[in-house]
């Protein structure tokens, strides 16, 4: 075995007990992410620049430490969680953002939190456009570690289209520049966008270079309600296939609107719309946004689908009633729990035209596994989260759900879909890899691996060892973003 | 040494003679791309299936024996040409289109010519942005391998942001799916985007599915006259500084129109417009496109900035008045060949804050070499064209060419630049790619080459091995996309 613990001393020593943490709360503290999947490592690095960085992976390859970065931690599919323990490298506090506005471009730190960036954008008129529901308390850099996307992503694109250039690490220790604060750049292999959704495998990133755009004027949004999933879906299909692109095209399935509080669908569709006599089981939110003409056009085309469509609809360009209307699609993520005290939640992502074989199939699993499969998503980008709720206390209830997910990713994959559209692989969705990918991809991807982290450095055992979840049980904390 | 001879017997007996062809005719219409460098590859497959691809890497792999991919074979840095013989798989067959109308979609073969793309699309009124000037000509998987750009990157981005998905062969000839008809894909790594713009030296694409978006509906031309390098470019920043989006901008410097004659400048500017009065040197083309308010919107913007920076100029939304508007900008290139018979063409990007740099350097460099150095391109994203003339019979002109070439992409990368923004390195940028990239930069691109291609059977010597191409004499040949 390796002498960590005598490298974690020489680490120390290098760079002071102020960048190196050993206790065991402040090693608990980055043992885990959104997934609560907790893995102790054996110290936390603080860098104060990049050389920290440097000798942190040079001192890391000398003894074989696995190395993992981490910045917000809210990631979902247990990448930040450092699997092999050895040193988390946290660059929470690197936060810095510039805003270069006569070239629309954003120069951000990796730990600079995605919110903060859109913020200073729009303090000179320009949009970021990606937000993952945790955009408020993730990390710029860990979406890119990710290619998070978010619910504007069929129209605006996803994390990957807004990434110029990266600066950081070879998991070796060298410093590299991939890209720069450039529109076109095609010079050498595009190791920029390899690292981009490598799930912290194959470099540190310590500064990247974003695109912006000028920010939307008008908004104008729509709430829809549907007597069946199945007529939802439909009607998601066709709007995309009159050529709308919504800004945002969320789907609410039966199962998850049932969870929602009444008093929240009420609130977006009063008695006075005739809801509480048409039982409208399935929504549609959708947000069109732009130049105020066009917006104003769309609208015009997109009421003609709405009236031909929805059981009820409603619509407004006032922002404070988008609010309201939003609220449903907010509290769907928690309202699920009373269907079960654990959910298993996926990000799977399916072509157009699979839309209601899916959701159809969601419901044969509950049928099959009498578990609940709330189901809510991006209908413009064919990327749904898919539920399954169940009883972590009840071992039945968890072979059931387990059995379900692997039949779930199964009918994804032959659907042609993705097992994970913005959340990535990670630890947990690591038993269903090789449903998505064959030995020839896994091989070259793993080929790729070695070529630059030739002594399987930065987060061993992510994303290709297979991680069985089910021998782990999460921690019971409560995250900064958690819904109350 | 191998037994190539024997090798393209064997090739030739697995596929037959209707697909191997081994005249000197075929081989010499494959041995070279628009830089008309010429390498005589040893035979020429013309795949009829995805089969005889894998046939053909099997047999290269046993053999040892070099493949070069080729679509149109438009590219400028040589990239399609058999630098060390070998076989060449010529895909410009392979040309089907369809066009997955709801879901905004475009499956494409590799050989497929871009226009066509765009106009299936434009059928169902959408639209392929990416516009590389040969884009009648060129092979969609010729624009993915080098990741092509075009006018109207800075709006509409380039090819890459188009690439949903990728199927082909690895170099060692197994079968691979990267990302699929989807808008989301976070699994595994992302090879799909290592493979676009690595010149075919990682993979051989077979389809390509694409992105489309809404076709835009109005369009608005303007032209203006300044009366230096330096008025003209100040001008692009500020126009982008209001965060003003054209989807072209175009910079015509003071060398570039001088050439062009007399007669296109005066159709432009007619003596009513005063511009024999006002001898102006330099010129932008500005397009905006869009919804039609918007683009009358941005007209408005565009005007005001027009008038309080242009010496003249001229604006129109009738398509055929804009075409005539743009006869400048396309004969620019052919004029050029009244300053020498050969020129050096290069596709360099600086960020915003460098441009003038940039062209005060074109100038010192015809100042130090006695040549003209007429630089036309791209001013919303930095993309320049910039050219040194030379007497290619002339071995002082060429020497003077050589130095002056290699000091201007010192200059570019020294103002943050990049030495090739949408042409690719291929050979003829290779003798630049150490001022670009750092040790460790290509130590890791190579390590990756090695990963995925460890016979070197892809387009050995392409990219990293510096080619003197100052030792080679370019064939004189006419190609389809060459003016007249």
């Amino acid at each position: 075995m390796n002498d960590i613990a005598g490298a974690t001393r020489q680490l120390s020593d290098a760079l002071g007990s102020d960048c190196v943490h050993t206790s065991e709360a402040a090693r608990f503290a980055v043992s885990f992410d959104n997934s609560r999947f907790s893995f102790m490592p054996d110290a936390v690095v603080l860098p104060r620049n990049e050389a920290d960085i440097r000798t942190t992976l040079l001192l890391a390859n000398a003894h074989r430490v696995p190395v993992t970065v981490r910045g917000a931690g809210s990631g979902s599919a247990g990448a930040a969680a450092p699997l092999r323990g050895g040193w988390v490298i946290h660059l929470a506090h690197w936060k810095n953002i510039e805003i270069l506005s006569s070239a629309s471009m954003a120069v951000v730190q990796p730990g600079a939190i995605t919110a903060d960036v859109d913020a200073a954008a729009a303090a000179h008129g320009l949009f970021y456009p990606p937000d993952p529901s945790s955009v408020k308390h993730c990390s710029i850099c860990g979406n890119i570690a990710t290619n998070a996307g978010g619910l504007r992503a069929a129209k605006y694109g996803v994390c990957r289209d807004y990434v110029l250039g990266l600066e950081g690490f070879l998991p070796t220790g060298e410093f590299v520049r991939w890209g720069g604060a450039l529109r076109k750049f095609a010079s050498g292999y595009n190791i920029k966008d390899l690292w981009i959704g490598s799930e912290g495998t194959l470099g540190i990133i310590t500064k990247a270079i974003l695109k912006l755009i000028p920010r939307p004027q008008a908004r104008h949004t729509f709430l829809l309600a549907f007597e069946s999933d199945e007529n939802a879906l439909d009607a998601a299909a066709d709007l995309l296939a009159r050529h709308i692109v919504p800004s945002v095209l969320e789907f609410l399935d039966s199962q998850t609107v049932a969870c929602v509080k009444k008093d929240n669908v009420f609130a977006a569709f009063p008695p006075s719309t005739g809801y509480t006599a048409t039982p409208a089981t399935a929504i549609l939110l959708v947000e069109l946004d732009g130049h105020p003409a066009a917006v104003a056009d769309e609208a015009t085309r997109t009421r003609e689908w709405a009236a031909s469509r929805a059981t009820i609809f409603r619509e407004t360009d006032d922002a404070a009633e988008a609010e309201r209307l939003w609220d449903i699609r907010r509290t769907c993520s928690q309202a699920m729990f009373q269907l079960g005290n654990a959910k298993l939640n996926e990000d799977i992502v399916v072509p157009l035209h699979a839309y209601v074989p899916l959701i159809r199939f969601t419901r044969e699993i509950m049928r099959r596994t009498g578990l609940a499969t709330p189901t809510f998503g991006h209908a413009a980008d064919g990327n749904f989260h898919i539920h399954i709720m169940y009883n972590r206390d009840d071992p039945e209830q968890c072979r059931r759900a387990e059995a379900g997910i692997l039949l779930m990713m199964k009918n994804v994959v032959d659907l042609g879909g993705a097992i994970t559209g913005e959340h990535g692989i990670g630890i947990t969705k690591s038993p269903f890899l090789r449903l998505q990918h064959s030995p020839a991809e896994l091989a070259a991807m793993q080929a790729v691996k070695n070529a630059l982290d030739p002594r399987n450095i930065l987060a061993p055992g992510q994303i290709f060892e297979v991680t069985n979840i089910w021998e782990h049980r999460p921690v019971n904390v409560t995250l900064p973003w958690d819904k109350h």
